[in-house]
């Protein structure tokens, strides 16, 4: 069977290192998978224009291999004042802990954020990034074109079927499939967020089924048994996040990487909206618990996440990870503190 | 690589037809199955003592081949007139739409299920029922003892490495893994409905690297590469439900078999309490939606189940699917109104 995707891509092994945006995708680890025959993946999400530009270039002296790059697709948001106001009475006894002062309330616009995404995908062309992929929705027709006839390979990232459906439509090139498993945010654009929990053993084969562009699996795959299964269920390949973020080369804060490799955390793992307002999957703790019964009227991101802000860096600066954002996927068992060419190894030797 | 599961059960393939409680598991569909050299499993988890034996005997008279049961573990439970009386409110408006009377407020207690879930025991011991499966609960060491000393292969159901581990430690011979995209009840025991619910892509690999004892893959798989990925993963056999529900030996209603054959329905299962306490996977209607509010404070199950009864018999009569439960699994796309041995041929047969 030739696998369409590895040969659009111009790389050797079926896996991808999965974008993780909040500076976990240093240059070290997209050079080190990339290097390795993977596709390494900058996760800009909330990066600017500059440091997109800068951490392409930091990749470009890595590596001559194809390497790719992710980025949020922003969607129009309200600020609602009342909303905010509530929001940030339910974080004050957080930085009252901390010590640090009340959440800023000043926020970057919709419109700002539509200007950095433009930016960042100009940049994209200009410096020839070989692959593109998006999360949080679809871009423009514009953007898509514009990307296509620069020579560089668009992804789309769905959690259903009728999301991939709609991503085939509009032109791109391939879809990550994001299951039930993942962990850090979901990528659901169409469907509520209940119903885009849908575990890759049931989601791959409904998709592979209805779709002609290549499918990428990702969510709770740890290993090659992992890899192996997502083939087998139609995926041309696996994008792994909680795996690269655990490798010595990632730039996750020493507290995350320590609560995802510890001890058996099978039913640790939870959704919560509290920390970004969009909701995403981590390691239960403290401000999630005590969040939960707000979390359903917490302001729209990325609102919620620039209120959480403050919380979020004096806790990892004080070492508290009871108040960090500590995403993680349904199998932390199985992460090691590993170089990202040994996880590499270990991904693609037969057994 | 021997699969000592199969050895053990005596069976060809590593294909277990779930155990559908509810009329939906006929002798039929059960002697279909384990005729095509998969294992046939009796939901006998609402039956009595006498339709139990009633239907392993038809079973029996079916087949000489291999074949199981399974029996639900009872839990104490309450009747909280309070909770029952907002229950019996909060139904009205669902009996006085098909004209049907008021739920009946007269309860079996734990003590009687008990009972005649002891009564179910003996007569698998009776008629020497090859397999045993439980859900919800781990049964008492007298139990597991006796099916054992019976010869009768027993096997619990988990939806959480920590509750593999309890099934493997109390001395079961194999475990259900039920995945998140499981459709029908919840089996979670020790873990709350949200913490189990995780996805086999990450729930196999974790637990096999931790448990001695054969695992089971469930939820979610409906053809044949469901099944090499769930032994990717590690599993030596997949039991399927949905698949099996809509074939022609099945008994479940017309109309639930028709909600899962029509069209495109990757985003239509959710999970509710509404119908009978417990937390169970199905297509949604007019009965999840308007019961959202008030789900959580419904009573236990079984109360909840009694309640509901007049309402999914009349919803039936009336062919009115929008108040029945119509139980499905993640991946109705891939259900085919087929027969069992068609089945069977499908999922085994090489690609």
């Amino acid at each position: 069977m030739t696998n369409r995707l590895l040969e659009a891509l111009s790389i050797s092994h079926p896996i991808i290192q999965a974008p993780m945006a909040g500076g976990i995708t240093t240059a070290e680890l997209v050079t080190a998978v990339s290097e390795a025959g993977g596709l390494g993946m900058i996760g800009a999400g909330y990066l600017n224009a500059e440091s997109t530009r800068h951490e392409i270039e930091e990749v470009k002296a890595g590596t001559d291999k194809p390497f790719g790059i992710n980025l949020f697709v922003p969607s129009p948001y309200q600020e609602e004042k009342d909303v905010i106001h509530r929001a940030q009475l339910s974080l004050q006894p957080f930085q009252e802990k901390l010590g640090v002062s009340g959440a800023k309330s000043e926020f970057i616009s919709y419109e700002q954020t539509l200007k950095v995404f433009l930016d960042q995908v100009k940049i994209v062309i200009e410096e020839q990034v070989p692959v593109c992929s998006f999360t949080f929705g679809i871009p423009s027709p514009d953007v898509i074109q514009s990307l296509k006839q620069a020579g560089t390979y668009t992804i789309g990232t769905a959690t259903t079927l009728s999301e991939a459906m709609a991503i085939e439509a509009v032109g791109m090139d391939a879809v990550v499939l994001q299951g039930s498993e993942a962990g850090g945010h979901r990528g659901n654009f169409m469907a509520g967020v209940e119903q885009s929990m849908i575990g890759l053993m049931a989601l791959i084969p409904q998709t592979v089924d209805k779709v002609q562009i290549p499918v990428i699996a990702a969510g709770g795959i740890m290993d090659r048994r992992g890899v192996l299964a997502a083939q087998c269920l139609g995926a041309q390949a696996a994008q792994l996040g909680t795996a690269f973020l655990t490798c010595k080369e990632s730039g996750a804060n020493i507290l995350h990487k320590q609560a995802i490799l510890e001890g058996q955390q099978e039913d640790k793992t939870t959704l919560t909206r509290a920390f970004s307002g969009k909701a995403a999957r981590g390691i239960e703790n403290d401000f999630i618990r005590d969040m939960r019964n707000v979390e359903q009227k917490l302001p729209d991101f990325p609102i919620q996440n620039t209120l959480t802000k403050s919380i979020r860096s004096a806790a990892a600066q004080n070492s508290d990870r009871n108040m960090m954002s500590l995403w993680c996927g349904q199998n932390p068992n199985l992460a090691e503190p590993i170089t990202a060419e040994e996880l590499m190894h270990k991904l693609v030797d037969e057994a």
